[in-house]
């Protein structure tokens, strides 16, 4: 089997980040890690790097070093992760893409909405691939979600309901931390905390399930730990561009929700429910009918989620698998495009530069509406 | 055991809250049911009187009827129930306390906020009970929330979460049936639909736990089945009293949410999470531990939650007991009266008129709110 | 409405069982409680009955007052319960039914198979119903379940999972307690604990639900709690007259399962399972297909299930109403019996003498097996 | 990293049990895959191997061209995987050990308890690991079980219940397949179906989890499917070396269990509670207490559960997570053995030759009960 060539920058010793890009890359054997500069460190980074088995050549102490030292190689990465600290993946996407690498970015994608257009644009321009990872929309059942609203099983969709809850900013005694306390601080964090954090996952997966995109939103942003200067709890209303009716809640005071993103979708025909911590089911009730249970690896399932699991049913498959589904999508994309075959037309629902910044252009409006009392504002470019 | 005497307003045959009322008036013996008007019809009214064991001259044909016949006897009701349809509440209650009963009112109190303040007042005056039936403040598990952050169990509370979302307005064929058809015609169901018929259950249940009032609204209402005048689906942001901030989400369109009415509350150290489907059981997440499922009837429960469940761990409770609890509270309450005897404070906990009036200043201010586009309104009068 | 007068003997105050027979009794005016003898101590005895509302006369007692002061009064009970301590259900069941009453017995109806053979021929000699308060076979989904089964929806019945496990003889600092000891002590509890406790539900639920008697057991009883002299933990293999394989596990030093009676049904054609402890719920699986959440009061259920339910689908009932539904068919079917009327073929569902006998005749042969190191052994007069 | 040499044998193209190995080997970047054989088709097996990335002169035809060829090799493999059909077990692990390589052996060890010993007695003398792949044994949630047995949290251990039922041999057209029907066929399958593939799985995880051995059982073997050879679904009574009751439920016609797999252990001052399906949790209640649902990534676990985690709280892991956790163990006890450094104790968790050979006396003592009728039997060794 022939592999792709894949690089990765940031994600270093110890990051839960690193590991994940690692495990997602190599675990189909779709790709081969082959260059890294994965700590702020050079010299930590080369010994890093040479420890996973990178040779010693492609262990670099930095990433404009290993830009340098692949460009022009003829076994050069055809993937380049980007897993660095969020203020840092504007520049470094932009430069490997414009040297012509296919780059799979860390969400959020950048910190601006104007950096985000321009390294959409970038990406066009290169025609090369800048995918985001919005790791969540790996799931096989979220992808059954999208193929069972897509395919009209659950009638014109109505309302999506959107959660990303989890307690691990609840506790006050943190905010004596710096490690903490500039997530809440306007200068270090941007404009938003939770919203941004936690919020674009769970908007993002509005977005990837529905396939419709966000036109307006009304939101609340508040602080439950005093003296925070930015929200960690926020609600919003919003519509999409389909017609649906959209409920966002992030909050990261939620104590007792541990990692609760879910996602409910509601259309004329049915209603669908699914819970990232117990990822391997999806209920799904038709109109005046008893609520099914669907199961990862079932034989009725759509292609795509069929596509995206990898063992038996009652097996469970958990959240590395699901960034994983989005290696196997790229590999197969560049796989294709290196061989001069056609792509599997499944392999073609990775989140790219289009739906981070479309979810950057929401989070911005949603600070916008916060900031004016909830008024309702247009999500530019939607 | 004495027993308070009790009267019927409607709740007829085939009705599910006449049901309910009457078990929950008789289950612990109480009450006993002495007179009643249940139905539209006159006669039919007196034949299911009598049917139901009413000594036939108590078994009236009207509401007026009834109070003209009781309200000169020396064993007339110590309670009178209205559950008749909510545009006659007002009338009937305020007869009934002017001529010096105790009433419990079905719920929304009144149609609009000046009859309720009305009628607020009017118990008020009357030295008379006028409690609303919001049941659901009559699960033990319910209770127990209540009890565990009025003790500081959970520290100060930052975040309620309000939601009653099920899908029984959700099948759009029902629209050309009149039954279902008003509900969402202003001209006879008023300014909201599944705002004032599930979502303020919902508020209640926050107001109820809190301890707290809602002070400022910022609402989305939203219609998911076209050609609908009132909202089937409505967005709530709100503050509280107590500085808690708030979430409310109400949908009659969310097919396989059955009866999803939830409650969370997130304070600064713990978190509680309670479901009406599964009422018997709460959990419980103190910050930074492990979630534990309380159990209705363990022995480390609160006084008020032990009080408020009659059978032995394991054995579930369900709908109809939580109604029974407002009974009961009220029948101690009025026995005490009766006996000139120290009441339990534990049974002060029922909803009453301020209650009934405050949850309806919500949704109107919820209604403006939504016709202006989401700005923040105060709520009157809290 | 007529009402089928009602006598209770046993049951006292503070007991969970006397409230549960009342509330059941009453909940839906088919029975009124005229008579009763509900305490061991005479004074208490009628002191209480008074306070219950009982008319002076009436409050007797001890059981045999009852019995000669009822036995020749034209307005003598339809219907006695003995809900008194295990060792007298036969005395007392016996002298009610040859007086001529109808009688529901608690569970075990007797303590030994030859009391139990007597007691089943007597009920049969004086044409009299001798209802056993298996009272989980009330619950809507169990009916529910066994409609399933005996449509044939699941198919040829192959495996019937029945468990009653928890956690109440788990301490064994009770052992000190007289009140806990007397259960592990051959010479007070007879020849089995846990097994003729609780084990004894389960068991009643398999048969009810495959419409099957238990023909064949191999036994093993054990004792987890040092030094008792019966078995706090059992479990049984099972053959059942239609062919079906039984598993059958009753423990009471299972800490955490609270009220864990579950039961399984396993068919050619699709499994049921379902839980006590959220009884509104019945999971539901065709061959080859999703599993299905059926709930309680939904429109498809079958008759049998919906005739069991009260209010609407998504409000919970629990376990009071379980047994208000054994009382149910009782007065439907006493009250066809004073009115000469065809009885409705769904109430005859509830447990008689016959199961009482034969739930016993099992259990006596798990002992058996038991003793004789799990030999397989016949059941009696299966 | 130095990583370790791997080979792999058996786990052909298609194979989700060949996927497992190779993910769980290379995930955590402990093992080198180097050479395989991996299908019964020469050519295929080399072409595979190739296209798996492997050098073309260590894709073998068959496992005795792999032993040859790689027995002199330096860098020879540090482990080699056997996953081939299970009648080839015994030949193939053998001869690897006596070759001098460390095994992973799939289960079942063997297929008689003879070559079971020979077998364990090969490793012992060869002082070779000859590990076998109870993979459920690798999740963390299970490890914290065991730790937590250990440590002495929930007491003396009374009863342990294992389950593994699942409804994929429930369908009786499948008897008309050979790939199915071979597996209750004496003559191809030896001597029991669902209790030597399902039933062993549980079986271990009691052992395992409580650190016992089986000492004695008594066995019902039964099929729910007409025709069968050997049983479907099986009921085994046991006691353990410790004292501990057993209960071992196993069935394949459970339809809706999908992959029921389940644990609990109850103790004298505690109950754990845990399903392969949802792995990421573990139900824990202590005597007289509240239960807690006890989370993987918790700060609070135990260090063993600690190790065997990869990503942060809430994230699940899913199975393959816990075969990769089999790799670690014996990734860093072999390493430790080529670096001569003291091993990590957490890392000798791994199930071995002496628990696959325990395994099946256990299996074999239970067909000889079911039998004779229930008759208790010994395990011999134990």
């Amino acid at each position: 089997m022939k592999r792709v060539n894949w690089g990765l920058v940031g994600g270093g010793e110890g990051s839960q980040i690193g590991f994940a890009h690692r495990a997602g890359a190599v675990l189909d054997g779709k790709f081969r890690f082959v260059a890294g500069a994965m700590d702020v460190d050079p010299n930590r980074s080369r010994e890093y790097g040479i420890r996973l088995g990178l040779s010693p050549d492609r262990a670099y102490g930095d990433w404009k070093e290993m830009l340098s030292g692949e460009r022009d190689r003829r076994d050069r990465p055809g993937l380049v992760t980007v897993a660095t600290p969020n203020n840092t993946h504007f520049e470094i996407a932009s430069a490997f893409l414009k040297a012509g690498f296919h780059v799979l970015c860390e969400k959020p994608m950048t910190l601006t909405v104007e950096d985000a257009i321009e390294l959409d644009a970038c990406a066009r321009s290169c025609n090369r691939i800048c995918a985001v990872n919005y790791g969540y929309s790996g799931y096989p059942m979220v992808r059954q979600m999208k193929a069972m609203v897509s395919s009209g099983e659950i009638g014109r969709v109505r309302v999506v309901v959107a959660e990303f809850a989890g307690g691990f900013m609840a506790d006050e005694a943190d905010d004596d931390n710096p490690r903490v306390r500039w997530r809440f601080d306007p200068d270090q964090a941007g404009a938003s905390a939770v919203s941004l954090d936690l919020g674009i996952h769970a908007l993002h997966m509005a977005c990837f399930v529905t396939g419709q995109r966000v036109t307006r939103v009304s939101s609340d942003f508040a602080h439950g730990v005093e003296g925070r200067r930015l929200e960690d709890d926020s609600l919003t209303a919003f519509r999409m561009s389909g017609g649906t009716i959209g409920r966002l809640w992030a909050s990261g005071i939620a104590i007792g929700r541990t990692h609760g993103l879910t996602l409910q979708v509601f259309g004329s025909a049915g209603g669908l429910r699914w819970r990232q911590e117990h990822p391997n089911q999806l209920e799904s009730t038709p109109l005046n009918g008893s609520t099914r249970i669907l199961e990862r690896g079932a034989h009725d399932l759509s292609p795509a989620a069929k596509r995206a699991g990898r063992v038996t049913i009652g097996h469970p498959e958990g959240m590395p698998f699901a960034f994983a589904n989005i290696y196997r999508d790229l590999g197969d994309v560049i796989m294709s495009g290196m061989n001069g075959t056609d792509v599997d037309p499944l392999a073609l629902d990775y989140p790219d530069s289009s739906d981070g910044l479309h979810s950057l252009q929401v989070v911005f409006a949603m600070v916008r509406s916060a900031r004016e009392g909830g008024r309702w504002r247009q999500v530019v470019g939607a």
